[in-house]
């Protein structure tokens, strides 16, 4: 069976190298011809919303997905007609706009801070009075990373903040004093089997997921969180990985923005769990029985962002699964992970701490 | 850093797999464009002894290995001059000769089965008398998994079995009645660095690997083991995986033959083992430092042979890891294996039962 996958970055690679041991074969599209994925399986370069192209894959695959959140939703559906995908373009569409995807939290009753839309420096001033101070201002769409995002602490933002992202609709947030940042990832076959993964607790810096730690054990928010994917899933009949992230406060969730795809915050489960992220969205898309979601350990996950670190050394460290997308070093760009796996929380937390250490010595030095 | 590898089996594949994450790319050469590595990799398809095609692909990568014993050690000569080739080309050349292979044994102080070199109907009078009945007449180049193999039990049965093998060279070796047949894999790093896999135990049906157990444990056996395995390391100046295949005879070793290559009976530590021999292979060729070999659990793998089993009812059994090779079904192939992994040895046993019988029923009415 073969999967077109659209967007070859490193999801889409982790996807190809989960989905080979199953017998399944890939095809890939991505704007550049570098893309992490076409090193491991055929690779046509283009725009992600090239219709001619997304139609030259559809013919030769029998289900079509993708591994980033901004492909075009419009592509999407052109493709459907011809053949499956999956998860369904309705879930990606509403994934793609930070209003549409607050809306939808709402609806299905899940928390999230207070928002309001804003298309003018009226809308904006009038969402600070409703929302309050400190807020974040964001773009609606083609968000990630913490680009797009601008914080206000005082009346004083407003104007420049407007000048700098006004170009585009917006949305206004709350800034949410959390405790902690955690993800629920969980899977939905093609027959309505569903399986959660444990939570995964995850601190950015500067935007970006630095590293996470799972499972973060909690009864009471894995519960909480299991109920609030699930209601995603029906709305959108859902096929595939989904994962929602959320910040933790006063013992509640509050859902930050969801992702139709596999996420950062499970690559531990390439390790930690019985059965990964990535297999499991394959197995999902395909209409194969799901893998067991069980974690094996506990992991801790580290990413390695604008510098890959000394391979020899890390290569060293014992019980630790290094990952190398292959890609050119660029600021702020993620290039590998590596995942601990460890017999208790204490000890994987202590490892952790080493590694961070080692994390940015080997960086600085490199 | 690139990779060569001749032979673009499963076990290629494997490899390919393994080391994609390191950040390792892949280039192969084999006879078929359907081999399985092709799905993974850029393959050049032609005769694995062709010194032109072996020349373009030293050109192209830093570090050539083979995944097939029967791979030319002429033609690996030849591209010596131009590139590193891993493990060395003459631990290829012994292990290609049963005989050359048996009498390193002997001068290693590795117990193996009596055995006579036999290149004439006479000889093999001579061997038969010598080393006794029943015995296995055996081409000494070029057989595998069962092939160019016969079994001798009366002196009526020497004329016949000359007739049959007897236009290449042959060894004469005596039957042995063994109680299990075990193997040893390690690692050899290009720095002298050694790691070793606990034992596994194989049961063969028909000549071809049917399934395996692992950790086989014996502590007085693995110590012997990995005694005669540090002996052929330290005689080729190795770097790479190496198996050596034993019986195990009144709590001794007997040595049946060695593998310089990763092997069937390690697929096991894909899953089983903190690091798989795929990756330990290409650590130590390379020349980074080895990954742990130890256990992460008692592990059953599976061979299936011929033709796949129905994937679905496989992909519902917990804890089963499935591979399947990519490879068109025909009579007496590997095709895939599939492993699972319990937290006992008695929990493995009872499971391996199961899975041997879903095996026969699955295959059968497949």
């Amino acid at each position: 069976m073969k999967i077109g996958i659209i967007g070859a970055g490193q999801l889409g690679r982790m996807l190809a190298l989960a989905g080979f041991p199953l017998g399944l074969s890939f095809r890939f599209i991505d704007r550049s011809p570098d893309a992490p994925g076409g090193q491991v399986a055929p690779l046509r370069v283009g725009a992600l919303d090239d219709v001619t192209l997304l139609g030259e894959l559809a013919r030769e695959v029998d289900v079509v997905t993708f591994d980033w959140e901004n492909v075009s939703a419009a592509g999407l559906a052109a493709i459907e007609a011809q053949t499956t995908v999956l998860p369904p373009a309705a879930a990606l569409a509403t994934s793609q706009d930070r209003l549409a995807e607050k809306e939808l939290f709402r609806q299905l009753r899940i928390p999230t801070p207070e928002f309001a839309a804003v298309d003018s420096e009226r809308d904006l001033e009038r969402a600070v009075a409703r929302v309050g101070l400190p807020g974040v201002l964001k773009t609606r769409r083609l968000g990630y990373d913490g680009k797009g995002q601008k914080v206000l602490r005082s009346a004083a933002d407003v104007a420049p903040a407007w000048q700098e992202l006004g170009a585009q609709a917006l949305i206004y947030e709350s800034f949410v004093d959390f405790s902690r940042e955690v993800s629920i990832i969980g899977a939905r076959g093609r027959s309505g089997e569903t399986r959660f993964y444990p939570l995964a607790a995850n601190v950015h810096r500067e935007g970006i997921l630095s590293h996470s730690i799972a499972p973060y054990s909690n009864r009471g928010l894995q519960r909480l969180a299991e109920r609030y994917l699930r209601a995603v899933f029906a709305r959108f009949s859902y096929a595939g990985v989904l994962a929602i992230e959320f910040f933790v406060v006063r013992g509640r969730l509050l859902a930050n923005e969801m992702a139709p795809r596999v996420h950062n915050s499970g690559h531990w489960t390439i390790e930690g769990a019985v059965t990964s992220q990535f297999e499991n969205h394959l197995r999902a898309i395909v209409g194969w029985p799901l893998g067991s979601t069980a974690p094996t350990g506990h992991s801790a996950m580290l990413n390695f962002i604008g510098r890959m670190p000394e391979r020899a050394r890390w290569l060293k460290e014992p019980n630790l699964f290094y990952h190398d997308y292959g890609k050119e070093p660029r600021e702020r760009r993620k290039l590998g992970h590596c995942t601990v796996l460890e017999a208790s929380a204490a000890a994987r937390d202590r490892r952790l701490k080493g590694l961070l250490r080692l994390r940015e010595r080997s960086i600085s030095v490199a």
